[in-house]
């Protein structure tokens, strides 16, 4: 059983995968993805994969076989385990408790080479009503408080697999920087009786000097103060704090969006490696006023290193504004 | 000017180095570092370096040329400018200011190939010293509030030369890390009236599982929640907040112990890339009882991915108890 660990001081949990128990000599660098070799995620092999929890496109046909545009399927390397009880406790001035969650896979395309932005905008619904269907389902789960999506693209953004995948993580706690940004937006509502990302979605449509694209119901902007060169957020137009409320008519507008952003992305800087993340509020919350879900986008071109391990700053050499110019006037 | 931009929402500070203004073709993935190519830290290229603020070891000689055994000059492309005014303002809802602060190069050995864990321990001691030496000197300058050391060791780790040298980053803000690590140790203090790095110091000494080494003043462990394998703590055993109380009959002993400890890690994966940072108190707080300075090792040997952005968690395949076992053991 993996254990949660915290630290004493900042409050940071730490995920130790006992199990994978890894020595020096393990440590070898992977600088590439293997290409071309045997991959779990294409279909034909469901059998190598864990039991599949969900699956789009097929059919009238039997789990774990093919004929799917979409399936969701248990980590075989699981960072949490789904069985067993927090059994929390301390040790000394320390505290832990078991790595109970649970780790999934969203395969985003039967097709091995089709990335993201290659996705036809029906089937990047697919992949977008997924992570609802997962969230609402791990929500049963009364031991969980977050439920985290994210994707890894490319090996230097921590991608181990080749093949377009999404990931889920369902917590047993509500993750530190949750709280934080949720702490944040709190203060800001309190003082201004405003929520923070209305009156940043406010102030970017109206100067559009760090507006990347928009439709009726979304936007993506390059965000004021970002960590990485070409960050990006989408957010939602109409107040909402949980991805759980995105409406049925409102997915399409988003996939558009999704796919004009991961376009324009591509098209600047092609195969760029990076990481999103969707924002939401915990399981456990009720709707609020002042928290607003959106997907926050990294791509990997600069390196954390000491000063940004010491401070929690970001040192990032391209301007917000100049990097929504180059992407809005791109043509894709 | 770079800008100094806080986000709004978590309160996070970046530096946008508007100078370099990267545009997309610039990102050309480095994965190496070039060797045997021109190096401006070696003796005999001080021209190429801005004009050297401290020298060791050059006897009677002129500024700014050889003899020495460590030398710190500014940074030739600095974060920060050392000239101006902050310029504190507002952009609607976003608050910004410019990037004044000194980033300096601190070059440990006029050898090229000398790494850290090859310095000899009066050598080290040089190293340990000028970064109390700079402190003492940035602290004159009332616009800043912290002093940042820390050191990127290979290029997975950041680095971008190969001549063993660590770097000094003043700011004129605390940084948010630091604020939450004095915030923690602050709450446990005044809930416990104990410090908590005493308090860990002790549980270590008396368990002894994630002890690495320790001698007279000083220990080395690998913390209860490491966010990487085979993480490191260097701490004092002597209550002191801040890195400029450490008496000169200590710095040999903390020499000693460094050298130690880096010569472990290397011994357990030769070459490995690795960040430092001082952790110290701010310049214009008072002595604490609740804060306790100390130096962070992180490796490099896993990725931030998607889910540690999301989250802040971290995911460690490596229990520090069996990382500290093995470093204790190794022959040295």
């Amino acid at each position: 059983m993996p254990e949660l660990r915290k630290d004493p001081i900042v409050g940071r949990w730490v995920i130790i995968s006992k199990e994978r128990g890894k020595r020096p000599s393990d440590f070898v660098v992977e600088k590439e993805i293997a290409k071309g070799g045997f991959c779990p995620l294409c279909p034909g092999h469901e059998n190598t994969t864990p039991e599949e929890v969900l699956a789009y496109g097929r059919n009238h046909g039997e789990p774990n076989t093919p004929g799917w545009t979409l399936r969701v399927v248990p980590n075989k390397y699981p960072a949490l385990m789904i069985e067993g009880d927090l059994d929390k406790e301390g040790e000394g001035v320390y505290d832990k408790m078991n790595g109970v969650g649970a780790h999934e896979v969203i395969v985003e395309t039967p097709n091995h080479n089709e990335t993201l932005a290659e996705l036809s905008p029906e089937r990047l619904v697919q992949v977008l009503w997924s992570y609802r269907e997962r969230i609402v389902d791990l929500k049963k789960d009364i031991r969980f408080r977050y439920v985290m999506i994210f994707k890894n693209y490319g090996r230097a953004a921590g991608a181990s697999l080749e093949h377009s995948h999404s990931q889920l993580i369902a917590l047993p706690v509500v993750p530190e920087l949750v709280c934080e940004e949720l702490q944040g937006a709190k203060t800001y509502y309190n003082y201004k009786e405003r929520c923070v990302f209305c009156d940043i979605i406010r102030q970017e449509l109206t100067r559009g000097t760090r507006l990347v694209c928009e439709n009726e119901d979304f936007l993506t902007i390059t965000p004021f103060a970002p960590r990485s060169p070409f960050e990006m957020w989408i957010l939602p137009k109409r107040h909402s704090s949980s991805y759980m409320d995105v409406t049925d008519g409102e997915f399409s507008r988003l996939a558009q969006i999704f796919s004009e952003t991961f376009r324009r992305l591509n098209g600047a800087i092609p195969h760029v490696p990076y990481n999103y993340v969707l924002h939401t509020k915990p399981l456990r919350e009720v709707a609020s006023d002042y928290y607003h879900w959106h997907f926050e986008i990294m791509p990997k071109l600069t390196m954390i290193a000491g000063f940004e391990w010491g401070t929690g700053f970001y040192i990032n050499p391209t301007p917000p504004e100049d990097a929504a110019k180059f992407l809005r006037e791109l043509t894709i």
